[in-house]
């Protein structure tokens, strides 16, 4: 069986952060695998034909990562690979020495990244410190520092994500291994949003754990891994049979993951060209999105500085709800986002924008826009043709709605 | 795109058990749904086509398997569900009350129940209480009343497994249940091996959590599922962007879950058709085996038992070591396993087959033949053809080893 049709999403897909289209060829490297039988654990024939395809992926993801194929822990996505490096971390270096139960991540990480921390705060008795960002999103290394010459000593492990899936924001991950080096701390980084975007190499970061995965760089849902240097200590979040050197039990997802190993060679492969092209569409984007509401705030990094993902547009619009535009966008084909995907539908201001000193009504208006693979001019003309009317609705929507609720604000 | 050909394994596939085909109908729903574009979280009109697809998907599976839909939390996999349950119950029922540190497992649950238990021994003050099973693998019921007259009260959960996976023993679950229920305390059983081969009914059954699993019953790797009573206090393992009502934070794999809700209508749909030819092919097969090698010793229940899954067959032969035969098998195009796939490679003797009394030394002559809906006669005759000749083979080779070992037993 081959696929032939390449995935398009209908209208105008402007959601690429929160998951981007399966590329024909990995789906191509799915089906194939999901044709034979045989579980990578098992011993006969079948099984060996199976694990071959996973430490074939396994090599690829390593490769085009700037990893070792031994340091490349499959895991079912991002969300798993960040409860491993926050938990997995957590108890491995408190195990190393007992002192050590403070957890320091960026107050603008992924709910994957602070859920785990404050479960291990109610749970295993782990002191969580957000780390502050500055007005655009990036981490206040000053803050980190500081900290650092304080408790350096007692902290197990530092989150700080390689760019913000809402704002953008690319975060001095280096200048993080830098500070945590002197003290023995290993730094996680999730990089989820990063990898196809952006150049990611995990051993020139000096990153001890590093997140990605599948279905946000052209990949199946349902897969991706962590990255983990083979001197970390590193306890497993899920126990069982054994798999991923004891660290990440669970029938390896072989179909996945050969899909996974296909989807991020390409991703990175193609990487240089596609920053561009994305890069001048982004820049075309904001510049008609700004000429279209002059009142449009862009949040993060100013594209120009190269601290911003080149797929990421991200604005606040005075006045207006950000569930309304998004609600009128996508009545008009246009599909956007508040933020996070994950925690779409839940009626409250961005964490993110919160930390970047937004004021909250000022954050319920935030819209993101996230360029992709399968990305067009003509998706920027469909979101510049609807926007001035979706804004001055959802503005009056927002006037009627706040006289609705009185001065709730 | 449609998918024309049915996955077959090549030569003889023995070993449903640890992994089987996907079915064309499964593989076809993933591939329909890779096609599309949208995270099921995300509120536009992608992420609701998205949704919309996870939540026939889960009232299809619910509808199978005597749930309601509300009560499926889809997870990457069978250890994950296990996991969530081992470990979600534990610290939701102690937290409602602090006696309750005990956990209650069989001796032959499968690595992803006890690893998990054990972990929580080590990290969470849990006590494990190993429950013994009889010469057939069956749970001592005696054992387990006589435990919970003295800790009932301290007990947090009971987790017995609806059928083992190495010897295809079927637990007598329902009267754990009426044992647990005087105390108070929630019940688990790992159903993965259970589904598509004998009926499954989550009510009825009177279990608050059982865990099911794509890939036994024709469905994709890295899906499975928790389906747990909505009253179960349940704590969340994966922390994130809280899908699956806040127990199981992830990107929903839309395709994935798409693919296992039509493998597992399929797979109950055709339980009793599938499940008296398999039963006519296992009988055969352990008739045929005992001719072939009359020293050869069927394990686990008597196939008329009732007590047996269909598909299973598990015999230990005198003499031989368990690898040899499997790799022996697999060179004359049959391919068996030692237990479970999770645990081959390494060269202990099954702890299922321990705890039912088998002698080390003969544990270590174990093979397990497993059959699915692929499995044909054919199957049977090439396994019963080679038979002889390999256990001649593997018992001279372990005259050998066993010679240049000394008196290692």
């Amino acid at each position: 069986m081959t696929v032939t049709t390449s995935p398009e999403p209908d209208g105008a897909y402007l959601d690429h952060a929160a998951t981007t289209p399966m590329s024909a060829a990995a789906l191509a490297a799915f089906v194939a695998e999901a044709q034979r039988t045989g579980n990578a654990s098992s011993l006969h024939s079948a099984g060996r034909a199976s694990r071959r395809a996973v430490e074939e992926a396994r090599e690829t993801v390593a490769h085009a990562l700037g990893a070792r194929p031994s340091e490349v822990i499959f895991t079912s996505g991002g969300t798993e690979a960040d409860n491993l490096a926050i938990k997995g971390i957590f108890w491995g270096r408190r195990a190393q020495d007992t002192r050590r139960t403070r957890v320091l991540v960026s107050a603008v990480e992924h709910h994957a990244v602070l859920d785990p921390a404050f479960w291990l705060a109610g749970h295993a008795g782990a002191e969580i410190v957000l780390l502050p960002v500055d007005g655009e999103g990036r981490l206040d290394l000053d803050a980190l520092r500081a900290e650092l010459a304080a408790h350096g000593d007692e902290t197990a492990l530092i989150s700080v994500m390689w760019a913000n899936n809402e704002v953008g924001t690319i975060q001095p991950v280096r200048e993080v291994v830098r500070a945590a080096r002197h003290y023995g701390i290993p730094v996680h980084t999730d990089a989820v949003q990063a990898v196809g975007q952006v150049e990611v190499d995990f051993t020139a970061s000096g990153v001890d754990a590093m997140t990605i995965s599948g279905h946000k760089l052209g990949g199946p849902t349902g897969v991706g891994a962590l990255l983990a240097r083979r001197d970390l200590a590193l306890d497993a979040v899920l126990h069982g049979g054994g798999q991923e050197r004891g660290v990440r039990s669970g029938t390896l997802d072989t179909a996945s993951i050969a899909a996974f190993g296909v989807a991020t060679r390409h991703a990175v492969d193609c990487l240089p060209k596609r920053a561009a092209r994305l890069t001048a569409l982004r820049d075309d984007l904001v510049a008609r999105v700004r000429e279209a509401d002059p009142q449009a705030v862009l949040r993060g990094a100013d594209p120009a500085s190269g601290d911003r993902l080149p797929g990421n547009a991200h604005f606040t619009f005075p006045g207006a709800e950000g569930d309304s535009l998004l609600y009128l966008l996508d009545s008009a084909g246009v599909q956007a986002s508040t933020g996070s995907a994950c925690q779409a539908g839940v009626p409250q201001p961005s964490h993110v924008l919160l930390a970047m000193g937004v004021p909250e009504a000022e954050a319920r208006g935030a819209l993101r826009f996230t360029l992709g693979a399968t990305s067009t001019p003509a998706d920027v003309d469909r979101l510049v043709a609807a926007l001035p009317q979706v804004v001055t609705r959802a503005r009056a929507a927002g006037l009627v709605s706040g006289r609705a609720l009185g001065s709730a604000s």
